[in-house]
């Protein structure tokens, strides 16, 4: 191709994004990628095509299908999003009652143990059993997370806001990804590990939505063939957003928090249509999971299990507050800021030690087993150590243990430790003004934040919120005892909320869907004030340190996720600087042998079609023409069409070619390389014309950034073609000639740096 | 201008959106518009701004500001969203109290005189009172809404969603507005009327925004000059999306139903720092008004005042419900869906009569009176007749009323008419199911029912979601009642809650926004469930045979409003089918007197600017080019420019010209006849290239209808320009050219109708 440009176009190995030679030289010295940085973008992922193309076969289609066709695809569609709600509550379930079944085991065992030996003084014996049940679960779940399917790590959250924004992460919604994440989950919170099973109910859900829509599945190798016309990334996308709200609507009870979540975090732009139907899975979600949960616990009518993170109920008087405990919750929402921000840089740094030294799968499995042990032992000698005996009958635990104590009495720390972090959580909330004293509170608190910092980045899967909410439900109830002092009258429940609110906010800065989301597992708007306060402030307390942790490990592996605005005070940037060029273009009526080579040689993902027409200026400036613009082809289009040999000089391949011969493969189309061409069939050609996008999203060469930014965002695009006066293409903006254009706002300043694409990361 | 294409360009007397001679040949028979056609688009609509223009002077500002100017800008913008919310909400307390006292003295005065008569035999003096009371305020209300500021009719909610969709509607967000609507709701209500102040409320947060962030009133004729970097569409449009919001939260206590009000009627796209501050303003007014209003009925710190529209405390066990029940409110969601669809239908057929009828001032008010005079009456014959005693003891109510009953009875009836219409809902959901008999309820959902259509549209300020509530509300219980027979333990407040639901769904057809506030008004997530199911079914059966109220009337005034998806199966629609041409283009470098006549001519206000060059292909068909784009400039830049006298042999003008020159005359820019040109000024000349937009949005002439569709809505775009392969102008689309694909999804079928654009309407 291009035979007038031989210079040196940067090749990856991966793909799409890679046009950037000329701004970046890392190619030359790509190995000198800095561990840990934050200001790298790696050229391996690629976007999604978000964008229809309605070339002549799909105009061929849509002529042939008629009104009827539309009516029926969306009668599908919404069947589809109600089996979404219905599987996602389902799976909540599963892991929900696995994880109480068998902590229950656990704990009820163990809490024997200890009463025994308490007497007899043969306290290491339950203290080995407490690590054998931790490390089993632990050392089965790390296996499986780091030797079968890495991407089933963590808390999930960070890869669908990733998806969301239109990238695609590889074999994130697959089924097998799903079950890992299951018996991840259900292993790492039985484990005992400060983790939550909240961020992979959003991971789920995902899978969930892109399984069923998509009426196939890779795993299974299996294909249903009924809802084909779904089998594109746009389509694909949008059930994913159902899937990702049902799963926020069943880890936490809140349909309307769901929808938020995923209009925040994927909406390109408003869809009406589409928003109801989340909303719909979403109330499908929760309604189902509550009627089970209900009908488990034998209370079928009731429906008061929302969510598997359940706050209890607060009751009215608990949440009123007055004027004046305001400035509190702002102190405390900055305090949350800040704790959240040296959390944030604690992790960042660990995760650079793990990247440097924890890379073998040996090591990361170990690593998992020798923080689930710390934890226990942490819980065991703090148990042992603090002796905050408590009578029995204020317990409201399950299982009082009666270490250290008098007869008729409860070790109050005990209790703590040995149930479920939600259900700490919610000792924090209701339990009596009297039940945890001062020490016991400030124990926990230190010691789960920082075990939490430890915990998020192992090779398990486990959420951040809950042991979040737990360090900061333990020092917010700390400062309402504080509060307590001075006006005796207030709840130190409602403190623990706020404090609650305020690390979580600190940590993850979730914004919008976040405040919903806890207002609704409050299920008090009245406290929305409040709420809404601790969190904006610890997020902006928290952004003036560090980004997020999820946006820490986001950048740390270099994905290019679009910002909400564009970068400000960037209208001086044009499009010129921003593309990348030359381009590697395509003739509409183009070579077989020509379109082989271009594929083999080049990995972009899209190729503008141009007709051989120059104008005067086309010469002018560093800015080569490529020819005028008539369209756009994709590579997935090229392959497709090299695979049915699609060719002019072979007639009966025209028969069949339809949009369905595209869908056949969708998403996971052949290598170039696997595709066989004779000889022969080298000069033969292919009319582009009929299958390119012909009307692609076009800016002039003085376009400006700002506008390329939004164009790009609110279109979601995958490639803008940049023409000169003439509508001639003289380069290409991919997402990541966008998104290296990265805006910090730290310590009250404010600035944009220009990342680096690197092929390594 | 366009010497060579002379022919008939169609001229309007408004302006934008009428490049349409070549499809359109109204023109010619413009008086056979037909009266309450659907299908008609009025000219006189424009459409905002909501693109930046970053021109030259743009850049030159920005470049001068730095980042610290964007970090100011940002802490007034919250400063203001905190003020929008804050006022809002007192002007929702001033409407509120007002109401309430007013009311108060008005029921308690005619309560007496019934007591008194009752015995006397002289029941024709309360009637003549309670007419009294009921026409005076109404009078009033009627001539100001009449006379002085008819845009303050009706509830505003369809009008604040065309302005949120992009459209200019002329005086909408003015202070007089507000004041005019303010009165005129109070004396709605307080007259009897059978009319809600919610809708109102939305219309008033909207002036407010509007008024706060410009920081200049044209009723006042005042200019702080503070605010004045927020002087241009796109931050006031955003500014109002806080507004509207702001008045949700107040008038239903639901600030995340306000959000998505908002979010749902104005999202172009999501914006992610915007929707905080819409949030923020919604929570602030949200509890604003419940402070206030809280300290005002004297429980200072309790905050149970949640909007003005309340619900009141449904317990726990009336909300809760069965599987069973499902299909019940399935059953109700399309009765109301049925009803709503008849009210839609009747009220249609009344606005056209008004059309034609009731044209003159005077005959408006007279109705006004006469629909005011009625309900009175229809009221007191009720309460007469009506023999629905009951013993005091379950009185709810505050002004018991003996009429036809025992001593140590009252007529529930009597109590239903002699309160304001938002406490006969409370009435509906909460009342003993013994205290109000089947046919109270009928008679009263009846005549409500009849005189909601008669009400709607007269010339008085109301909303609709009041008397909808009731209605349903009324219908509800009803069914309720028929259901306690075979489940006796049922709540029949509940089903009141669910017919007022579909009621409201029927008639309104809100969607998300909807169902969120109701979720919000009745305080509980549990129910949204059965909520959603009716609104969803009342939606489905309403459009099956009607538009939703909004809908009829925006398109009975032709109001271009910008649909939320492109029409389905349309992109075998091109651009150059949808685009108007030819076009009205300037030369870069311009003369004056050019300038001037081509202003004076047309009315567009959005001309591309060109080049003088022609491609071999610029003509090709009918698609006669005008010459390479260079860019687009507004004639409201053409007017300041003209009149700053902004030309290249004026060089002094050239030293002061800057953004703030721009900003000086928004909203309200002069006319071209108001501009005095010497005649030896037109042979000087302008540079537009300094002042143009140098990349505005295109497409090429090939682009399909749902293409350009997709990028004017979420581009919030007023022009794109259409271009041939070699970037020559060939048409331009504006906001008419899209809306005129009209969907129509009636009676289970679908399909495209074509609207014609008409000057007259």
């Amino acid at each position: 191709m291009n035979d007038k440009n031989n210079h040196s176009l940067f090749t990856t190995k991966y793909g799409t994004m890679a046009h950037h030679e000329q701004f970046h030289s890392f190619s030359e010295r790509e190995d000198t990628v800095p561990i840990g940085s934050l200001n790298i973008l790696s050229a391996k992922y690629e976007s999604l095509d978000y964008e229809i193309v309605e070339n002549y076969v799909y105009r061929d289609e849509e002529r042939k299908k008629g009104y009827q066709f539309v009516v029926k695809k969306n009668v599908v569609r919404w069947a589809i999003f109600f089996w979404i709600g219905v599987i996602t509550a389902v799976i909540g379930v599963i892991i929900d009652l696995s994880i109480e079944i068998i902590a229950d085991l656990k704990f009820g065992n163990v809490k024997e143990y200890i009463d025994t030996c308490n007497k007899k003084n043969c306290l290491w014996q339950p203290y080995i059993l407490l690590l054998v049940y931790n490390i089993v679960p632990v050392l089965i779940g790390s296996i499986l997370v780091t030797y079968i399917e890495p991407v089933a790590l963590g808390s999930g959250i960070p890869q669908v806001k990733c998806y969301l924004n239109g990238i695609k992460i590889p074999r994130l919604v697959r089924v097998k990804t799903l079950f890992i994440k299951v018996i991840g989950v259900i292993t790492t919170v039985v484990g005992g590990m400060c983790g939550g099973k909240e961020g992979p109910m959003i991971h789920a859900g995902a899978v969930v939505a892109a399984g069923i829509s998509q009426g196939k599945s890779t795993t299974f190798n299996k294909d249903c063939g009924v809802l084909k016309y779904f089998r594109e990334d746009h389509e694909k996308r949008d059930f994913v957003s159902g899937g990702a709200a049902a799963g926020v609507a069943a880890a936490f009870g809140s349909p309307v928090g769901g929808v938020l979540f995923s209009l925040e975090e994927g909406a390109s732009f408003w869809n009406q249509a589409l928003t109801w139907r989340i909303f719909f899975a979403s109330m499908i979600s929760t309604f189902t999971l509550n009627s089970v949960l209900s009908a488990y616990h034998g209370h079928p009518g009731e429906l008061t299990y929302w969510g598997l993170l359940n706050f209890g109920k607060f009751n009215n008087f608990a949440l009123s507050y007055e004027m004046i405990e305001l400035p509190i919750f702002l102190a405390m929402g900055v305090t949350g800021g800040l704790l959240g921000a040296l959390f944030c840089h604690l992790n960042y740094k660990l995760t650079i030690f793990r990247m440097r030294h924890l890379v073998s799968c040996w090591k990361k499995v170990l690593e998992a087993v020798l923080v689930c042990s710390i934890t226990a032992t942490v819980g065991f000698l703090l148990m042992l150590w603090e002796n905050d005996c408590k009578p029995l009958g204020l317990d409201p635990t399950k299982h009082p243990v009666q270490l250290n104590c008098n007869d008729g009495e409860y070790n109050s720390m005990a209790s703590l430790w040995l149930q479920v972090p939600e259900a700490s959580v919610r000792s924090f909330f209701h339990d009596p003004a009297e039940s945890l004293k001062v020490a016991t509170l400030a124990y926990f608190a230190v010691s789960f934040y920082f075990l939490t910092i430890w915990t998020y980045g192992l090779s398990v899967s486990a959420g951040i919120f809950i042991p979040c909410l737990a360090t900061g439900a333990a020092w917010g109830r700390l400062i309402g005892i504080g509060v307590q002092c001075i006006f005796p009258n207030v709840d130190v429940g409602k403190y623990a909320l706020i404090g609650a609110a305020s690390q979580l906010g600190g940590v993850v800065r979730m914004t919008i869907s976040l405040t919903i989301i806890l207002i609704e597992a409050t299920g008090d708007i009245t406290f929305g004030l409040p709420l809404m306060i601790c969190l904006l402030t610890a997020k902006w307390i928290g952004d003036y340190f560090t980004e997020s942790i999820y946006d820490i490990h986001i950048q740390l592996s270099g994905i290019p996720l679009m910002a909400w605005d564009p970068p400000p005070l960037s209208s001086n940037i044009f499009a010129t600087e921003v593309m990348a060029h030359p381009v590697a273009v395509f003739k509409s009526k183009e070579t077989v042998g020509k379109i082989v080579d271009t594929l083999k040689k080049y990995t972009y993902n899209g190729f503008p079609v141009v007709d051989d027409i120059f104008s005067v200026d086309s010469e002018i400036g560093d800015n080569k023409s490529n020819g005028r613009l008539r369209g756009l082809i994709l590579r997935s289009q090229l392959i497709v069409l090299l695979q049915n040999k699609v060719f002019n000089e072979v007639p009966s391949a025209w028969d069949y070619v339809s949009l369905t011969t595209f869908r056949q493969d969708y998403p996971r189309y052949s290598d170039i390389d696997g595709i066989e061409i004779l000889d022969s069939e080298r000069n033969y050609t292919v009319d582009l014309l009929r299958f390119m996008n012909p009307s692609p999203y076009v800016v002039q060469h003085m376009a400006s950034l700002p506008r390329i930014f939004r164009l790009f965002r609110a279109m979601g695009l995958r490639h803008i073609v940049v023409v000169n006066d003439s509508n001639e293409v003289v380069g290409i903006v991919t997402r990541k000639d966008l998104t290296r254009y990265k805006v910090w706002r730290h310590r009250g300043t404010i600035g944009v740096v220009e990342l680096k694409v690197s092929a390594k990361l």
